[in-house]
């Protein structure tokens, strides 16, 4: 067999939180609620439901708490939010999604960029954010953002990566995102640093997170699931973008990763049929279209009716 | 290293007859002519240039003697025509290209579709297109259309495929494409395909054809490269499609692609920059905005200046 790697993988939907960060419209919260809980049936293991960030820096997620006490919990699927700091962690502590999520960059430029302090504040807000968070039950995870490149610096460097890796293990993260936050890896970068981390750490909980800027991320999803990664983000429809890297798609598109590894044989857990119709109404969300897809061409085995004169006598 | 392949590849740049036979505008000659020099500089090492098909079925393509006698034939690059039958050969034996591409699909049903004749009428052509072709100095190469999946029939049997290009071979074709014509490969399949053909002809001249319809295109030529394939269709921009399959997005994107295996370090003797300036000028031409990526967000190394707030005191 030419290509090997994990006959099972679990795909964490980011849509209601990374794709919706950046839309210009505010959805309003009962359909927020009405979209999450629809996701929840398709058998996606976890939803990046919301943020616990400033509603003046993101006022299209300011309805947290909301979100996260309206959706119904369906058992098995994890709910996630993104946290900045520990006033976040204070709020998750008290709406309790199942886990927060810390971003912290690889680049120190793009940390400053993004959350307007050196990577060090990062690690000393980390520390405040696991306190706040002891004993309400919230599990601590953290992405590493621009492990494949900055578009400030370029490259980044995979050692600095591999000891953020353990720098977050070591404040109690449960599980660790590589993120290519504006679609720069390629994937042999990809497969070399998923085989890094996972050599050093082989227990470890490890979510891969692609964007398709330049059209090779469901190329990088494949170089990392045959790296042994799992898990892998994706945005509905393909939502998302990064404010600091213009002219960039969004994050993979769910339907196009199921798509991709149910063809292949490598089980998702996923419906993608329910997933498909889930995408179909996001246009009408968000008022625009949307770069997935799948969603697009209709699934590979969908088959068309030939001209009559083709078939046969 | 967790990715292997080859390292040098070849891009086939096929905008010009598989992008421009599916657009409603008639490039002026001229144009076609200028377009098709611009690209001989590049670097790339195959340009399929036209048609010889009927002016009635693809008039974008009427031109197809004019095209290739009006354009620089830059040494190092081969050029391509398209033709369906011995009448497109005896048209070719006086253009001479350096060679000339048959399509047979290795399903029945897309075979009588897309060409209105059933597949031994179309292995009959061939033998009538070999004898027309016979002391032109002109090659004669072959497509095996539908290779990975069939619109109209679905999964395609990969012996059929095979036996596809030993027929091929055997009445004299000196190279051979594998084409997803509309889109339905997974990275999977295309590597146990590429290595069972490579397996059974060591020394095949095989080309990979894929399309970007359900957003797998990089991720296939991934895996065929992993394979072992050395040579890829693609298209400038990423035009193109197929009639038969409503939604259908284009061609895997010359300029993504040759982005895709410079970042890994795998030689294409493509100028990225060069490339990406002639792409800018395309829609210009035809008249619409094309898929591409890289066209759109800069080559993944392109650094852009971070808020001046992030800058280090």
């Amino acid at each position: 067999m030419a290509l090997a790697g994990p006959n099972r993988v679990q795909l964490h939907e980011v849509a209601p939180r990374d794709g919706l960060q950046i839309e210009p419209v505010f959805v309003p919260t009962e359909q927020k609620i009405a979209w999450i809980d629809r996701l929840s049936e398709t058998g996606i293991a976890k939803i990046e439901a919301t943020s616990f960030v400033s509603p003046k820096h993101v006022p299209a997620l300011a309805d947290g708490e909301a979100v996260l006490r309206g959706i119904r919990r369906r058992p098995g699927v994890r709910y996630a939010a993104l946290i900045p700091n520990a006033k976040g962690a204070e709020r998750a502590a008290q709406a309790k999604p199942d886990e927060v999520n810390v971003v912290i960059s690889a680049s120190e430029t793009h940390n400053r960029s993004n959350l307007r302090m050196p990577r060090s504040g990062s690690f000393a807000a980390l520390a405040d954010i696991r306190r706040a968070l002891e004993g309400s039950g919230v599990d601590l995870t953290s992405s590493v953002a621009t492990s494949f490149g900055c578009p400030f610096e370029g490259r980044v460097d995979p050692n600095v990566v591999l000891d953020q890796v353990q720098r977050l293990l070591d404040e109690g993260c449960v599980a660790v995102t590589l993120a290519d936050t504006t679609g720069m890896a390629n994937p042999r970068q990809v497969a070399e640093l998923t085989e890094a981390v996972l050599a050093r750490h082989p227990g470890l909980v490890l979510t891969l997170h692609f964007h398709n800027t330049r059209g090779v991320g469901l190329a990088n999803v494949m170089a990392g699931w045959q790296a042994g990664a799992t898990r892998f983000d994706a945005a509905l429809g393909g939502l998302g973008g990064c404010p600091f890297a213009p002219g960039a798609t969004g994050n993979v598109c769910s339907e196009d990763v199921v798509s991709m590894f149910e063809e292949m044989g490598v089980s998702t857990g996923v419906d993608l049929d329910a997933l498909l119709a889930v995408s179909k109404d996001l246009p009408g969300m968000i008022g625009h279209d949307v770069p997935g897809q799948v969603r697009a061409a209709g699934r590979p085995m969908t088959l068309h009716q030939p001209p009559d004169y083709a078939r046969a006598a």
